[in-house]
Order: structure tokens, then sequence, then C-alpha cells
């Protein structure tokens, strides 16, 4: 299938049809940078989400998940960063929800129609008297072109802003997809549950109803969000969310090959953000996606894939453009996974580096060269079975240290 | 119980009676730095281990395994550092015969009397040369003092040789127990079954058979060496031995109080090498005990504390002399044990930092003083059981991606 879409120069989520959003500077972060982030839909919006799996669910996780048993439209969702508001008790779910209410007060809609999201440091209670003025400016400044200001507000440790648009072709119709998403470090895929990892908001304009719009997400997510890894953290805050207002008025409906489209778009925007997150990983200098073959299941190929992207030993020997196969074999030794080591083979991109779980005979300066890349894969086949799975990893680099001995927000 | 043991001066697996020891340079090591060491005791020794979980097990760990079947006594063991002998196939495991082999040949005993270990880089065949002759210089410069040098001899990247030994008093009545261990990286505990980690060679002169020696080899293993992390990465080539010749001419048996009094000092010298080993840990510049108290089983707790002590951004914030619990609660709660988050108290040595879920509103600058010490003790109360787990583990710096992204041995 060709692809049916293109990405727009600039995109962001307010590349949809009907879409607002702004980002302001509230005062949350100490820097002064902005810090607050409106993204409305002139219209009511279905839409679908996935949040962490982290036990300590931070309080707008908390209001976002009791919301999604109603599922009812939504028209906007508000996003601080700087503060987590995670672990803050009955007082922070008070304020989440109080940010909701504020925030509808100047939409001139209702609490139940806005979802709301926070990063930042944990366990600080959140400054309300700020919020209350971020979000009466942030109402003021929302903007037809406010996608960019709003993806640069809710970074944190990000040193660049992640923000994409794809405009989907359906026979002559055509529909936009926007994204914005945040996460650099706290980085690593959830196996039990679909779910983020980061922050990420998507929009379009297409008309999709919500047992839709759950398969696309959970689908996509499973394939993009839950493969990255950069240092095996979970967040508390982790959300990914998607909104579909159909202000292109074009309906999508499930087992079609407009569905089919639109799906393959949403994944390879989705699968862009996850990109970028990773390239952009705290520190990191190195993309690296591992891909492991011939598993006995998915569970097995998964287990080996993310405990090779975990591995702090990989990770180091990656910065050093080390091709040190030995700790690979050393990771995969220990994922939990049955398989007989003598039949493994290893390759960095198509050189072979283990055969049979021994020396393939390649020679290091040709393997250190594969190392030196920016990007490369690391091919694992166990020859156990016909299960795979892969992840996309980074290095771990001294400013990775750097930045999380010193981050105090 | 009072302790019934002192530390003698320059302890070293030589300290007991009846045992000779040897450091050379074999030539192995590109440094030149020593890297072949020779244990033997002169009477055949009873004796008990525990090696690698990891599924790509080294040619030596498969030769002891195998010879652990038989558990007839030994005389000897043979270790080489600087080439792990790990993925090295048919023919790494017949150059770890063949290390025992010229081995027992030197020693004028049988093969079968011979241990063997490695460690060092993985997928390299040994330099079988070299080796032999390392064999024989060793043989040559065994002696009653040469404990000293054999620790030396085991060294990688450690930067601090570990060698200790206890005397112990039974009655009136005195057995030495000696010790060297090495490992500063790849270490991790494993939780399934009791396993090193790290090499560790132990000496006694006690008299002591298999069944007791197995029964206090592995309880001991469990409380020191399977509870030190250091990456969350396991080794191919973890071993750790236990000799008892009985040169003393003290018979130890089970359910007495020698029995126990023995089992104490032999605890207190593999926690004390388990220490020294975290202490060293590869960049390390702090030794933190991870406790984790009220869960509702002991599995529970390990998972906790595991999770904490690997976490790269716990660790990376301890580096930091950053109080941020955040990223304690962050890790406790993907640890994937069932607990009320709302319930849950940390504590950085005495001082509250989190209650009932929350901060504890201990001032910041109080929390980070104690981050400052080279030393300190995380307690958490999970309030959901009565089961309990701890864990030691270290920080995270510059130099740890200095030491792994440079080490090509």
């Amino acid at each position: 299938m060709n692809k049916q879409f293109n990405y727009l120069e600039t995109g962001s989520v307010t590349s949809p049809k009907g879409y607002l959003a702004s980002g302001v500077a509230a005062g949350i972060k100490v820097s002064g940078k902005s810090d607050m982030a409106l993204l409305v839909s002139a219209e009511p919006a279905q839409y679908s989400g996935a949040f962490t799996s982290c036990i300590f669910a931070a309080a707008p996780v908390r209001i976002c998940r009791e919301r999604f048993k109603q599922r009812t439209p939504i028209r906007a969702v508000v996003i601080n960063s700087g503060n987590a508001n995670a672990c803050t008790g009955e007082r922070g779910l008070a304020n989440s929800k109080k940010m909701c209410q504020l925030t509808a007060k100047k939409l001139r809609i209702t609490p139940s129609e806005v979802l709301v999201s926070s990063t930042g440091r944990i366990g600080v209670q959140l400054p309300m008297d700020k919020i209350g003025a971020g979000i009466t400016l942030a109402a003021e400044q929302l903007s037809h072109h406010g996608g960019i200001a709003a993806a640069k507000a809710i970074m944190t440790t990000d040193t660049v802003m992640k923000s994409a648009a794809v405009e989907v072709e359906l026979g002559n119709k055509k529909v936009v997809i926007g994204g914005m998403a945040k996460g650099v470090g706290m980085l690593a895929p959830d196996l039990k549950i679909p779910h983020a990892t980061l922050l990420c908001y998507l929009t379009t304009d297409a008309d999709i109803d919500v047992p839709l719009l759950d398969e696309m997400l959970h689908r996509t997510v499973d394939l993009s969000f839950n493969r990255i890894t950069v240092d095996g953290d979970t967040s508390t805050n982790d959300t990914v969310l998607l909104m579909a207002n159909g202000a292109a008025g074009v309906k999508i409906v499930p087992n079609t090959s407009d569905a089919e489209i639109f799906a393959a778009a949403l994944q390879d925007l989705m699968e862009q953000l996850a990109r970028e997150i990773v390239m952009d990983g705290e520190g990191a200098t190195k993309f690296v996606t591992i891909r492991v073959d011939g598993a006995p299941d998915e569970a097995a190929a998964r287990a080996c894939a993310k405990t090779v992207g975990n591995s702090l030993l990989c990770k180091t020997a990656w910065f050093g453009n080390d091709p040190n196969w030995g700790r690979i074999v050393a990771a995969l030794g220990r994922a939990g996974v049955e398989f007989d080591p003598d039949k493994v083979d290893v390759w960095y991109e198509d050189l072979p580096v283990v055969r049979r779980g021994g020396d393939a005979g390649t020679p290091e300066s040709a393997l250190a060269k594969i190392m030196e890349n920016r990007e490369f894969v690391i091919n694992i086949n166990l020859n156990s079975g016909d299960a795979d799975y892969w992840v996309w990893t980074c290095d771990i680099s001294y400013e990775y240290v750097k930045i999380n001995a010193e981050y105090h927000t």
C-alpha cells in the first residue's frame, strides 16, 4: 500500500480544522519558560486515551481516568509543566479539578468537557494562583496557529519541541491528524496494558466514534510509545489523548479502506513522535533499534528486546562505539526466557556478530564503524520459534547523568 | 549473641591453615597486570558453590556445574582474568578443561580435583599458550602468603582488592575463614536461585560435610551477594566457591552452637566482601541501603527494593545529592506490586520524607544533608503487610559511564 498521507510543514495539534491552542508562561517553572498549554476544539470531540500503569498515578491522571468512565465528548485539555501534581493527596485532586473548572469557566463550557494533565516535579502542591492566572492568559491567547506554542509549553528537560501533522487522503476527501508530545526521561514501555510513558496529544478533524478511536489508539500506542525506552523508569503522569471533532465532515467507520489508511497515518505520526522522543532522550547520542526474531512467543521476544534495550552495560557500550557483543548476550541470558544459547545469531545492521552463540568472525573495526552511526539496528535471532518484537532505545552518556543529577525542575 | 569472631589483619584465602595461593601476570591482560590466580588446598577439601543463572553461562561455569554433580573433594581452583571464556562454544569448553588438566599436571593431582573460573571480555577464545605458561608460573609461586596476590590477580575494573579473613572461636578451638572477591559492574541480585553475580572464593580450615556447607553457603549468599546491585546486569561467569579442608582439626556438625557461630562469621565475612564490592561499584560515590518494610510478602518487598535500587533516575539523584523522593515513589509504583499508595511512608535515615503517600514536610535542606553522606539508608514502609527485604546499591556517576564506555578489557 502506498502511503496515502503527507507530513505538513510546521504541523501541529492546530493543523486539523476546528482546533485552537496556546502556550504561555504562568511562572510555574523557575526558569520563566512557558509552562501552560491549552488545547481546545471548537466543537465537542470524541476522544480516546491511555494512561500510566504506575500505582502512584498523579492527580490529573486520576481525574482523566474517572472521566474516562463516561466518555461524553470533550472540548478542551489544560496542561501545565513544571509540576507533576503527583503524590499530592486530596489537595492535589482538588487542584486538578479546579484546573478543569477554571478552564471551563473561561471557555464557557462545563468542567466535564475539560481534561487535565501535569508534568514536572513530584510531591509539590500546584501554585494555584499562578495556575489560575495562567489559564486566563492561555484562554486569551488561543489561536488556530497556537499548536507550536502549546508544544513548547509542555516541555520539561526536552531539548527539542515535538510537533507534527499529517494530511490523509481518503478518496477525494482529506482529513488531518496533528500531534504534540513531550518526554525525554522516566521513559520505558509498560508491557501489561497500553500506556504512554510520556505526554502526547493528538487531534483530528475526522469524525470517528469512540469504539474505533479506542481500537486505533491502543493498537498504535502498542506499536509506538510502548516500544520506546530511555531509562527503564515509568512516570506517574504518562498520558496519550486522541481527539476527533469531525470538523472536516468526513466520517470514518470500521472495516473500510478509509479506516485502514487513517490508522496507517496515525501510526506513522505516533512513530514519528516516539522516535523524536528517543532521539531527544536525555543526553542520548545514538538511536538504537533492538529487533528480536525467532522467539518462542511474543512475550519472550519482548522480554529479550526490553532487557537488551534497558541494559546499562549495553547502553554505555553504544555510547563508547564499543561493538562488545558480550554485553548483549549477557543481557539476553538474564531476560528470563528459555532458549538454546548455542543457536543465537546477532547482527549489527547486516553484519554478522554472533553465529550460533559464538563470535561470527567479522572484524571488530567493521563493527565499530556501525556503532559510530547516529542510528543503527541490532538484529537478534534466537532461532527458537516464530515470534518477534522490537524496541527503540538510546545510549546513556555523561549528559544523561548530568541532566538527572542536576535536574530539580 | 556476642560476635565470636575477629577480622585478621591483611586476611586472605591463605589465612586458614593448609592453603596456598599465588597471583601472576600471564599476559592475558594487555595492561600487563596480574591476571592468573591459583588457589590450592594441601589436603582434599569439601566444597560448595553457587553459579550464575545467566542462560549464556561461560565455559568454566559449565565445567564447574558438571563437576558439581559428583561433589568429590577438590584440591585447587585456577582462575584467569582478562578473558571470560564465555560464548566460545566447544573450543571454549575444551580450553576450560585444558586449564584443569594443565593445573592438575603441575600439582600432580587429578583434573577432577581442579575447578576453573574466568572473568573478562566475552566471546574471545583464551590465549592457551599464555594460559599454559601462566599456570606453570602460578604453580611455581604458590605460597602460604599468596592470598593477597591471588586477590589482586582476579581483579578487572575493580579499583580495590577485596580480601579478608575472620578467626572464629568455637569454645577453646579456633578455625579461620578467608575470602577474596572481585566484581564492580554487571552486578545484580538474581532472585530465583541463589547465585553470585561476581567471583568469590572462600576457604576454611574447619572440617564440614557437604550438606552443611551447601546449607550455609546458600543461606549466606542469599543474605549478601544476592542483595547487591550495581547496574542490574548479571554476568555469564558469576561464581561463589567455599572450600573446607579440615586442616584445623575442628569438625563442625549441623544443629550445634559451633555451626551457628561459624555461619554467623561466614555471613559477616560475605557481607563484608559484598559491601566492598558495592563500595567499589564502577564510579560509585554513594553506598545506599534500600530497606522495604510492611510489604504483603517477601517477593513484593524484594521487587520494591530491587526496583528502587536499580532505578537510573534514583541512582543519578543520589549522585547529585538530590533528595527528590518523587523518583523513589515512581520506582515503587512500577514495581508490579499491589499496595495502597496513600499508605506509603519513606524516611531518609530517620527523617520522614513521605507520609501517607505525600510530602512529609521535612525541609529539603535537611534531607539534602543526608544525601551528602557517603553512606545512607532509605527506609520504605508500604504499611500493607509484615514482610521485609533490603538491598545494597550505589549511585551512578559520570565515572560509571566513562568506565563502561571505554572498557574494552
